[in-house]
């Protein structure tokens, strides 16, 4: 009869017990014992493996109460490196971070703009080997590069489906094409989901919270984490905020739905409607050019911030609307945390955040049960990048759990 | 060193095996050992359980063909029951159920309407004592009672929380009620869920699949199954798509919410909004009274199929809404499955399935990855009585794969 030599361990206790490695303080096997109710065993295993993959290192004895002293436990910060590229229209953002969530470096370059797919490409895998040689990160200690972009994304496959941005990347081999440059595991993701594993894994973030990431770039986007584990659906699909409707007969958009809030609340609808009354907004200098859509609205959101009319009022607006779709991901997936995040919030954040936790706490279903938590990432430009550097460090120290996670 | 005796297995293996056992044709232990993926060891242990908890039974021998031959297995259909209740204002249905699905019995008694909450539950009492003994099954095969309400509930402590149409039962204890006087386990739902949970269990839907049961009842909900369990949220108040605003300033609701799309689509609003136009549907003889909506909205369901106007524009309307929250809900799960239930669907489910098939197909931000099957229940007006029984049954068959499923 076949039987487990081992006691068998699944990929979530491996992650479990990272977290809790990673938790504040050293931490001996037996308290790991206690806290995940797992056997020893199984302990041992894990942990046997994480000291023989670097991740994890003892770091003394606990001292001595009576019985025999215990080896302390802690995350081997330098042991293993993420790097993070986000993807944009305007911009390029590389990060490396370790596997305490750490940011060690970050650099920025031009965006993919109008220029082809491939020359972009190139300019990532040029950036990345200029970037971890400046760092004097080695090979053997790089994680991998996840690159995030605006959805639609195959992440399976590593394809650009073609946000509206990116719309010359449609069926784009954009993973294929950076392995052949780049020397370690290289995956494709969407921005958003990226932003709200960097968020959740690097707040610590309870495993029994649900949590979600709404992420405000050139578009909406969210990430919903259930148990730890980021939410993918049935096609890495899930989360498309900006594509539900909130105007039965609203305008049209490139998705195909109608009346979806990104057409009303992103920043290329908010720069449009200040167009549409330019010279109200003189002052402010906005170029109004298909590049300057995140310093225009950036602009806005400055004015918005010192209570300048009716840049303010525009701002409102928006996160008005996007609080009233935060309500319909709550009432559906029955939220108790959410961290806003992109470069859309780097500057007005505050007064989205503000305008979330009224509407929830007025109209949330649930709101008579649990409050909803809502916070504002402490570095919503690299959310993303952030993100992306987190999701292919777990893939490698917790592999299997989840797609990613 | 403390060490497992058996090989470990999951509340949830029990499930999975009980799941294949299920399925058309008895089925061997060697089967189950490669169909599951798990150890001849854990199979052994899982089907020795359910041996002696009499859900399983042996059926005979495989025909030899060589090797020795093999035990096939079965589900035990009679060996035990579940009593499924849905309580709404205008009727009340009880409807029993055996291992496999199917419906054994079915009773119809008045409606809470405005009586009391403790009256109410003594009618439910008396008729449960009266129907159980109609049916011949003795309490020592009956696995439990459920009974199902529009949310909100808690499910936890087993409260009517108080929706619109039963609002002196706000904060009634209705389990500890029932319990009083049923001799069973008893358990309080929401409909949406429990009928989400019924299709699902059963249509043998794969546990792969992403899977919601959209409910049109006095209300509207849904109930989201992912990898064969039911999702909850964080306070069992998830699904709740009847509470996502449609419309930036619609009509406020009493949710706190405002534009819900429930005040648009639900049989209340439609009936609301032919009374507005009363005279134009006075050939179809519609009440227009507050215990009649339930039958009013059936009126005009019937004369929306024969496509007599304006009855058929109002079902149409309210088709189009559900099917856009159809969009909303699939673009925040990524399903690829949805089945529509509830008392609503009895007469114009295939217009509401044809609006959010084509909908669905036009506007769902996954539609070029996989499509999105509709489905309509197949009893869709006890769809919440026979899934609160599915409910009960499960929780006994396998218990503890998530919260009751």
């Amino acid at each position: 009869m076949a039987r487990r030599e081992s006691t068998p361990t699944t990929p979530g206790s491996r992650a479990v017990v990272v977290d809790l490695i990673r938790s504040p303080g050293p931490i001996s096997r037996v308290e790991l014992t206690a806290a995940t109710g797992l056997t020893q065993p199984s302990i041992s295993l894990i942990v046997r493996k994480l000291l023989s993959d670097g991740i994890v290192r003892e770091t003394g004895l606990t001292a001595s109460t009576g019985g025999k002293p215990r080896v302390l436990l802690e995350i081997n910060g330098r042991a293993l490196y993420g790097v993070g590229v986000q993807l944009g229209f305007e911009s390029i953002t590389l990060v490396a971070t370790d596997v305490t969530g750490g940011v060690i470096g970050r650099e920025q370059i031009d965006g993919a703009g109008l220029d082809k797919p491939e020359v972009v490409t190139q300019r990532i895998i040029t950036a990345y080997h200029d970037f971890v040689r400046v760092l004097g990160i080695g090979t053997g200690t790089i994680a991998g590069v996840a690159v995030v972009a605006p959805g639609p994304i195959d992440q399976h496959d590593g394809v650009v489906l073609g946000p509206p941005t990116l719309r010359s990347w449609l069926d784009f081999g954009l993973r294929a094409a950076l392995r052949a440059g780049i020397d370690v595991p290289v995956l494709v993701d969407n921005d958003a989901a990226a932003a709200a594993v960097g968020e959740f894994w690097s707040r610590r973030i309870s495993r029994s919270s649900t949590f979600a990431g709404i992420y405000l770039g050139s578009g909406i986007g969210s990430g919903i984490v259930i148990d730890g584990a980021l939410y993918r659906g049935h096609s890495s699909n899930a989360g498309e905020i900006g594509h539900i409707s909130i105007e039965q007969d609203g305008v049209p958009c490139f998705c195909g739905n109608v009346g979806c809030l990104e057409r009303y609340a992103s920043p290329g609808a908010v720069v449009e409607s200040a167009r549409a009354s330019a010279p109200d907004f003189a002052e402010l200098g906005l170029a109004f050019e298909p590049t300057s859509v995140m310093r225009d609205f950036d602009l806005l959101c400055r004015a918005a911030v010192r209570e300048v009319e009716p840049a303010r009022a525009l701002i409102e607006t928006s996160a008005a609307q996007l609080a009233s779709a935060a309500v319909t991901l709550s009432n559906l997936f029955d939220l108790d945390h959410i961290v806003l995040a992109g470069p859309g919030m780097a500057f007005a954040g505050s007064i989205y955040a503000r305008a979330m936790r009224d509407r929830l706490a007025r109209s949330a279903f649930s709101r008579r049960a649990h409050p909803i938590v809502v916070e504002l990432s402490s570095n919503p430009r690299d959310s993303a990048a952030v993100g992306a550097s987190a999701l292919i460090l777990q893939s490698t120290v917790a592999p299997g759990h989840g797609p990613l996670l």
